[in-house]
Parts: C-alpha cells; structure tokens; sequence
C-alpha cells in the first residue's frame, strides 16, 4: 500500500515520500525496509535516527525527519488504526460447531462462531455476531448483546449480563461467587450464597485469567468503554465506572466505587466500601483506603498525593542518614547544656 | 413471606411489622419495597434514614428505626441466613452428560450431577452428590470427598486428595508442580519433579482462578474450613491452618505454616519457610518474613506491629518536613558553636 | 535401593551406611524409616539431630551427622536427582483420543499423547513426543517444538510459537492481546489490534494461571531455560531473559526487557519500557521503575539498592521516635537562642 494511500484512510498528512510502499507495520527499533512504524512517546524519538523503517506515524510536535513521514495530531491512534490495515482478519468460521453443547432453549443471533466444546447452559440469550471460542462455558441465564467475543475459557455464571461489543480475553471468570463468609460465634463461617449478578456494559474489554465476582444482592458492574487487564480481581458489589482503564494484577475488594475516567496502575489494591472520584489516578502498586476526590492523583501504600508522596519517598532513602545527624545534633545539643551550666 | 415468618426461621427478634410481607432480600441502598435489608458496618447505620427497604436487621445496639425490623445478635449471619429463603436452588441437572469423558476404573458415589466435557482420571474416587460443571479435569487417582462441587475448568491434579463439602469456584488449579528448580554450575536449571500432593480438608472454599501447588515431597494442606478468595498463590508445602482466611491475590511462597485462624488482608505476601502463629492478622499488602507469633497482627512490607506502623506511615509524608528541618537545626547549631569559638 | 547405588547414579560420595535401603524421598520433618531426606538450606541442618530418615543428602560443609549420608557439592540438585529414581512416570497414554478436534492441515510429530478435547486449530504444527492434557486449546497457526508439556486449560494463541522441551502448568494463556488502547479526543478508547506474537524458546518452564500477552508488534519474548511461577503477568513487548527466574504474581508492564539470569521476587512490579541488566536481583514486592545496571540488588517500591534500602526500612518503624526526637531539639534550640538575647 502507498504510504499516500495509507495518509488518505487515516486522515493524516503526508509530509514526504507518498509514494512509499508499505508492506507492514512494526515497531520503531524492529522495523525494516518496507515498514511503517510511530513515535508517540518522548521517549523514543531519539531512536528515528536509528531506524529502518521506510516511513514513520508522528506528532506535530516532533522536528523534521530524514524519512518519509506522516503527521497526526493523535500519532498512537494514527498508528493504531494502520495496523487494522495490514491485519488479518481473525474472525474463525461462522456456524455453530457440531461439538458445541446448547441448551434446546438458548436464544442465538444472527451469524454466530460457535466452536467446539461451548457450553450455553438453559436460558441464555445470545445477540448477533457472536464469537464464542472452544471452552467457552455460560452457565443458564446468561445474557450476552450483540459483537461479543469470549476467547477460549471464559466462563460467564448465572444470571450475568454482558453488553455489546465486550471482549473478553482467554480464561476469564465473570461472576465467580463473591468471598463473602459470616463469622459465627464458634470461630467457622457461613458461607453467604452469592445471589446477585455481574454486568458488564457495552464496549468493555476484559483481560486474560482476570476474575469478576458477583455481588452478595444487587450487582457488580464493569461501566461502559472500560478496560480491564490481566489477572485483574473485582471483589464482589464493586463497580468501575465508564472509560476507567485497570492494570494488570490491580484488586478491588468488596463494595470499591471507581468514578468515570479512573486511571489504576498495575498491582494497585483497594480495600473496599470505598467511592474513588471521577479520573483519579491511582499509580502503580499504591493502596487505597478511603474515598478519592475526583481528580485526585496518589501514590503509596497507603496512598496519598503523589507530589507529596515523590518527595517522601526520595527522602526514604536518607532515613538512615537522617538518623546519625539527630544522633549527632543531640550530642552537641547535651554538650552545650553541659557547657552553659559550668559557671 | 411474612416478615415474622423469616423471624421465626432465622431465631431473630421481630420489634416491629411482623405482617410485612417480604419478596427478596437487597442490599440498604438498592432496597424498594418488598425488600429486606440489613445493617451490621457501622459505616452504613446512617442509611437506614433514607433506605426504601421493607424492613431490616439490625443488632442489638442500633437504636430504634421507623421502620419494620429484626434483631439479631449476629446481624450478618442473620442476613446471609435469609438469603438462603429467598435464593433459588443452583444444583444442575443430576446424571452423567454423555459428553464426559470417565475413565473405567473411577468410583463415584451416589447421586453425581456431572457436566458435558468432564474429564476423570484412571484411578480417581469421587463421594456421593459431587457436582462437576463442564472442563472439569481430574488427573488420575485424584480423591474427592462427599457434597463437592467443583465450577467449570477446575483442575485437580494427579493424587491431590479433597475432602467433603469443599467447594471450588472457577479456573482454580490444585496441584501444579510446585516452583522447584535446583541451579546448577553453569546458569541454567534442573526441573525438581514434583513427587508429593495437595491435601483440601473438609468445609474449604477456594475462589476463581487461585493455584495451589503441589509439594516436591509431602504434602501442601489447606485446613479444615479455610476460605482462599481469587487469585491467591499457595507455594509448594505451605499450609494453611483451619478456618484461615486468605484473601485475593495473597501469596504463599514455599514452606509458608499458617496457624488456625489466621487472617491475611488482598496482596499479602510471605517469604517463604516461616511459621504464622494462630488467630494472627495481616493487613493488605504486606510482606512478611520470618515467624509471627500467635495473635499478631502486623502491617507494611516489611510487616510489623500494626500500631507501629501505623503511627510510622503517618509520619512517612513528613519526611521532607523532617529533613528541612534536622538542616535547620544543623544550621543554628553552627551558627551557636561559631558563636561559642569568638573571644 | 541401596543408598550406595542411588550415590552411585548421582555421583555422589557415600560417608556410611552405603547398604541402607531406601524406598522413597522425603522432607526432613516427614521422614521416616526407609526415607533418604536431604538439608541444603543451612536453616534446617539443626533438624538432622531430630530427622527419622534413614539417610540424609549433606554438602562438604555440614559437620559429620549419626546417620548414613551422601555427600555432594550441590546436595539440592542431588536430591532433584534422586527424586527421579523414585517418582513414578507421569506421561499420559499415547496417541489422540477421539474426542480431540485436530484442524485437518494442522502438522503432528512422532508419538504424540494428546487428551481429550483438545482443540488444535488450521496451519498448527506440533514436534515429536508433545504431551497435550484436556482442553489444550491451539489457536490457528501455532507452533510447538519437540517434547513439550501443555497441561489441561493451557491456551497457545494464533502465531505464537514454543521451543521445545517446553512445560506449561495449568490454566497458561499465551499470546492474549496486549493491553493496547489509543486514548481519543473524547475520553474513550481505541483498541489496538495486537498483531505480534509471543515466543517462547527452548527449555522454558510456565506456571498455572501464568497470563503472556502477544505484542502489538513484534514479539514478547520468554528466553531459553527461563523460569516463570504461577499467576505471573508478562506485559506485550516484554522479554525475559535466558534462565531468568520469576516468582508469582510478579508483573512485567509492556516492553520491560530483563537480561539473563535475571531473578525477580514474588509480587515484584516493572513499570515498563526499561532494561534490566542481566543477573540482577529484584526482592519480593519490589516496584522497579526505570532501567537497572547488571548485577544491580534492588529492594522497596520505588526499589534501590537493597543494602541501603534494608537500613531504612529499620529506621522506618523509627520515625514518630524521630519526629519526637527534632521536635524536642527544635525546643532546646529556641530555649538557647531565648536565653542568648537575655543581655
């Protein structure tokens, strides 16, 4: 495809070189002749100099290059939407596979790709276009909208809903009994029989081996245009509002309200019965406790502000120094007061 | 069902609106009409202002509410003891799907209820009323005791031993080979066959996607009425002691002893050949090394006395404070010692 | 056995007792009469006084012990080794059974043992002797080498591609997309098509629950002998180094490039786009942000060197003791300036 051609479907302008051929997508220290590749990140841009790539996807921002190049103002979208160019499409065979196992009153859309081995207990209904791969098991009542795909084992339990559009990667557990268990007064508990539900809004994608718990009574709820990673827990009664993105191995324990817009950093863990405002941002490995105002930005287990939190933890590192000079200062201090009592 | 019915069968005070009549239960904020609710956090005793539940169940110690109620002492267990009069029966189908692979030689007691595409292993032995929901696999001469029920894709290995009443949400893996590698000279690695098993006494439930490793020699144990939520790491020969509780994603390195009773908080970790006293307490996201004794309780990575900790992280966002001011103090101190120097 | 011929299979030295027989292996607390035990971790030399083994596995620096023994420079690897003598086989039963769905194009070696359920997609190519459980499932296109091990639930995606003597535990997803979404204008998310792979070289090792994201170009890369544990998360574009070893729950964020021989704790966290020199350390719980030189021994989130690190962390529990300390010498100070206006 000529890189003019690619600039035309993207909605970008070339700024040199149109009649590049380009062959394939790649990343910018991999690329070779006949590539496209991207800088969206600062990070990188040292490393045009160096590449082999035919042409390059980049921001407004970045100086002239010496290759052919496209200009975006979103250059990771732009670089994005050329990959679906040179992608193959995945979409296995249409039908319903002679080794799927539906129940008689399962409701199917129109043109699904059901594969071997899928389990569609009683009572589910299926929109159109669905996806489900090998090992795909929805227990009875599942409800499931239209452009779904559910990779190989995934499980969707009773009762939960999925909207349109969801893309839920291999091994996911939607609707997993909460761990809700009531202390008796002999030191055993009692278990509490998880009979609410999870939905799952439209456009939400869901990451491999990540568990979603049901709730107690009411639902757990994965808002519209969410993201979730890998081997993500959301403990049961928690919500994640619309467009919140969560890193891999983060953990929201029972009854976590995340606001719209919320940015989770991988292995970040919330302790629950808690409300985190609209586009907080909570880094890496932090720990919540308590509510978040919207906005807020924080960092630390426990979490608080991350300015604050930067300083603090440069300063961590001088503890043992800090340390000897109170040690030192107390000397001199016991010195002077033996001093100042000498007549 | 009327709300003096509920009481009765549940042995709770009515203290008001015995005849109201109750269709299912919710939780205090999503309660309308028809519903009862509870409240045993004292986190949500100011809701009940404004809850539109039916009724309620409070402990002894909320005052009076206008409202139809219950009392229990134990409002939790009340609760999760309603649930069940409300909550509709989950066992699937009894019988064997003809879809599920069983090897000749299985014993299987009384009254199965065993999914399409389970697979059973040569030599394994399974109680009466065992439930096995679809892509169940058990390994051969794997034993499992009476009223199992194991959800789809569960995985228990070969030999691995679970007794009765033991249930085990989704994708949950029991037996894998324990992380076990003898380095050699040159770098690389020998792979340490995993010779013993995983022992799951009686009354455990273990959530989604949680692995236990099986032990190199001996055996790996999870107590009798231990609760393991999602995504939790058992190491190779750990323990854990009856009735602990271990929340998501904690992680048990090898050779980790967990007493009776023990709680340990979401992302918790353990080094590894250490004992935990009983009815000790870790909070979230801690690290713990070495023993702990009985009754413990201990926070932060390394863990240590909670108190302590907790007065330590308060202190923690001080730390550029403290360090402007031991500099401030450095100076007048030279300032005075200079001072001192002068005739 | 003979303890004298298991020395001699080993190359071990046999101190005493060469005619003692030995029916099986056993940990040092668990042994009994018939048992050959074995202490490498110098924890645990104090319990050869109290072992019932028969025999015990010892290096040169273990003083002489009452009981027979073998000697060896490396009496893990010793033990590892003797564990083969008694363990028994654990291959399934040749050949494909007939409830698997083998794609008719897909290719597969000599001799192979593949279970029930097993699901091998179009263009799929298998080496000789591939050990494949229950509900394997291959994407279209992947690849095996030449005696790999796919235990049950294990899914290979589309492309991606093993080495051989591969082994991979339970419930393993390889090749899930990557965690690649283009923010928009609007506050939503484009997905980005992942359309790399992941590679896995020879001699690897995988544990259960282990998610491997594909790259969203190019390749994820798991280096030759390398070791990961269970629920591991190895972000899209990452590469772990040849005989790297990761324990549990660790997590790599996209594009983290570990060297050889690289050993990372359980629960560590790598915030991703960085390099990490080869035999560097990183201790359970660690969150490593930015790039570290060879040999580096880091410890703490942010982590540094540990040495440093294991010093502060003592002085952390001191801080309200310091704070208390630079408050009462602020007090002093300002006693002395007083008393020096005093004419």
């Amino acid at each position: 495809m000529k890189l003019s051609e690619i600039a035309e479907k993207l909605g970008c302008e070339v700024t040199s070189g149109g009649e590049t051929e380009i062959h394939r997508m790649a990343g910018i220290d991999e690329a070779g002749p006949g590539c496209l590749t991207f800088v969206s990140n600062r990070k990188y841009v040292s490393h045009i100099k160096t590449t082999r790539a035919s042409a390059i996807i980049l921001g407004y921002d970045v100086p002239e290059v010496p290759i052919p190049s496209l200009r975006s103002a979103n250059p990771y979208l732009a670089f994005a939407q050329a990959l679906e160019l040179f992608a193959e499409p995945l979409r296995p065979e249409p039908g319903i596979h002679p080794m799927a196992i539906i129940a008689p009153d399962a409701s199917i859309g129109l043109n699904p790709s059901i594969g071997a081995c899928v389990v569609v207990g009683t009572g589910c209904t299926i929109g159109s276009n669905a996806v489900l791969y090998p090992f795909v098991m929805l227990y009875p009542k599942a409800a499931l909208g239209d452009d779904v795909v559910l990779h190989s084992h995934v499980v969707v339990r009773e009762h939960c809903r999925l909207g349109s559009r969801v893309i839920v990667q291999n091994g996911v557990v939607i609707g997993s009994d909460g761990f809700g268990f009531a202390p008796k007064e002999d030191g055993t508990y009692y278990k509490i029989r998880q009979t609410g539900r999870v939905v799952i809004e439209d456009d939400v994608e869901i990451g491999a081996n990540t568990t979603i718990d049901r709730a107690a009574v009411g639902e757990t709820v994965i808002g519209r245009g969410a993201k979730l990673d890998n081997l993500v827990q959301v403990g049961h009664g928690s919500s994640v509002g619309d467009h919140s993105v969560v890193a891999a191995q983060a953990g929201l324990a029972g009854s976590t309200q995340l606001g719209r817009g919320v940015k989770v950093g991988g292995q970040v863990g919330f302790a629950g019965h808690q409300a985190i405002g609209d586009a907080a941002v909570v880094t890496a490995q932090s720990g919540v406790h308590g509510d978040l105002e919207p906005g807020a930005v924080v960092s630390g287990s426990p979490a608080f502000d991350t300015g604050t939190w930067r300083r603090a933890v440069t300063a961590f590192a001088k503890l043992p120094e800090m340390l000897r000079r109170i040690s030192c200062l107390e000397k001199e201090m016991e010195r002077i007061k033996a001093d100042r009592k000498k007549p």
